[in-house]
């Protein structure tokens, strides 16, 4: 039974080793075409593989009967028309869980402390005082810090469990929305039926949305126009979560304090694209994950599952 | 008994009443005189006076006895010129621990994540997507994450000891270094004589060092050439503390991966200053603090012990 890995990332395979038939094999996930002698594998190993990678390997892998991606969604591998009748896919759900929590905490911090406009005057070789010396503590209707901020996590998964202890530790007040309501890992967690009374008292609203048909512009106009005039928005999630024009308006009005994107509806965000310029907006080229952290335990799980018939983790 | 308390901030004096003999007056810490009925105070609560108004205060509250700076340190008080044979001078540490953690922390994620250089893309209307996608985890020699990386903090007093757990919980290794060596709240402090040995293993080093002759360019090139080459210095102390013309040089020649300053030896650094347009340089405007917490508790445990005739806390 061939398992074909990515050579994208620096996977070891001695820590997927022994399994008695099994072999291991690696493959460029950016070339257009697999090499004949791989073309009976049965497993394969996904990271930013290219789509025309990914198209080949839909139509000419007969046997193939799983996909382990190690990114956090499944959308390439969904894309590119494998016949999922008898391909199981599974995703690398947990492990960018701590590396894009700490770029989310680091949007977050950039948003509270302004590193940003602090940058925009140091280019012009400004001093940038206004945002140093003295000043107020914990204004309302301001984030300037986390702590007594009130910060709202929309999509309460894995990654929101990470990012909470870190902003709790920092004396924010956390609560989270998802379509699941209930308490996880000790946060209030309400439905999305409950936004209206939600967003009106947040000062942070942390997006960590899948990029599903069901989530697309999930963040609209009228769910902007809900939050407070101070308010920022963190997106770490997926692009098509957020309607950008909406976003963009409210920006340009003063109708929120900010956003901090780290995806976008379309990747790399165009040149000229006026999210760009747009007022208090901070960008960040989709770099909040992208180093699968303990790639080799979970296929290792997951192949142990997989020989034993059993259900895998992650499945899509 | 007068206590004088300053404007500058909005304390709470109804949290500082209930000492009998005590009367509470507010005045302008920006004034460059006192009105001439509180000029026989006893107490002085500073915080961001101006240097003439505590000229004046120096030489013109005869019966004063006790100064309760707010402040971290006490250096402008020192630089006023009062009697310290007759007046006591106690700080404001432990008011700032808190915001300043918190902000060194935004300047450690800003310099591995490199958001100022994202920064720099998004004005030019450009995607720095050589920051994004898939990108290595944890290459040696590399400080793009807190995970794994080893902190270094030089002065290890409070403030410290609260920035400390929120590094840990990033996955960090933190050591400390400082005057006296000993394990503080479970991070093991080094002597300064053990500087060669910790700084060549150091991913981040984090400057928290008071402003005092002794610390006067406590890093200076020697140091900073021990050092790696990845290696970032995050200062969040005081300015004087470093040699900023060994850290320009260092940086310039890309002897260290770069430095987040929060503090300078001259503030505001002036117009024209080298360091604005410092490779890799990340500055901030004397931000970190400036919002003392718990203000009027530590002024009440003061005036308790003061008028109890006992041992003032943060006594210079």
């Amino acid at each position: 039974m061939k398992l074909l890995y990515p050579t994208t990332l620096t996977l070891n395979p001695a820590q997927i080793a022994g399994f008695p038939t099994l072999t291991l094999h690696p493959y460029d996930a950016k070339a257009a075409t697999l090499p004949s002698d791989l073309l009976d594998a049965e497993i394969l190993i996904t990271w930013a593989n290219s789509a025309a990678n990914l198209s080949f390997a839909a139509a000419n892998l007969p046997q193939l009967r799983w996909i382990q991606s190690l990114a956090a969604g499944p959308n390439d591998v969904l894309a590119a028309g494998f016949d999922t009748s008898r391909v199981q896919i599974t995703t690398g759900s947990g492990l960018h869980d701590r590396t894009v929590a700490e770029h989310a905490l680091g949007l977050l911090l950039t948003a509270a402390r302004r590193f940003h406009e602090m940058r925009d005057a140091q280019l012009q070789g400004k001093w940038p005082g206004h945002l140093g010396g003295p000043q107020p503590d914990r204004e309302p209707g301001s984030f300037r810090t986390l702590r007594d901020a009130r910060v709202l996590v929309w999509g309460f998964g894995n990654i929101a469990q990470c990012l909470t202890p870190h902003m709790v530790a920092l004396g924010a007040t956390v609560q989270g929305v998802a379509r699941r309501a209930g308490v996880r890992a000790g946060v209030e967690v309400f439905g999305e039926d409950k936004l209206p009374e939600l967003l009106p008292d947040t000062d942070a609203l942390v997006m960590i949305l899948p990029g599903d048909a069901s989530t697309r512009h999930a963040l609209n106009k009228e769910r902007l126009g809900m939050l407070p005039k101070h308010a920022w928005v963190v997106n770490v999630g997926r692009g098509s979560s957020v309607d950008e024009d909406a976003l963009f308006e409210a920006l340009e009005k003063g109708e929120i304090g900010g956003a901090a994107l780290d995806v976008f509806e379309k990747e790399p965000l165009p040149e000229g694209d006026k999210l760009y310029k747009a007022k208090n907006l901070v960008l960040s080229p989709h770099a909040a994950g992208g180093r699968p952290q303990g790639a080799e335990e979970l296929i290792v799980d997951n192949l142990r599952r997989f020989l034993a018939g059993q259900d895998l983790r992650n499945s899509v």
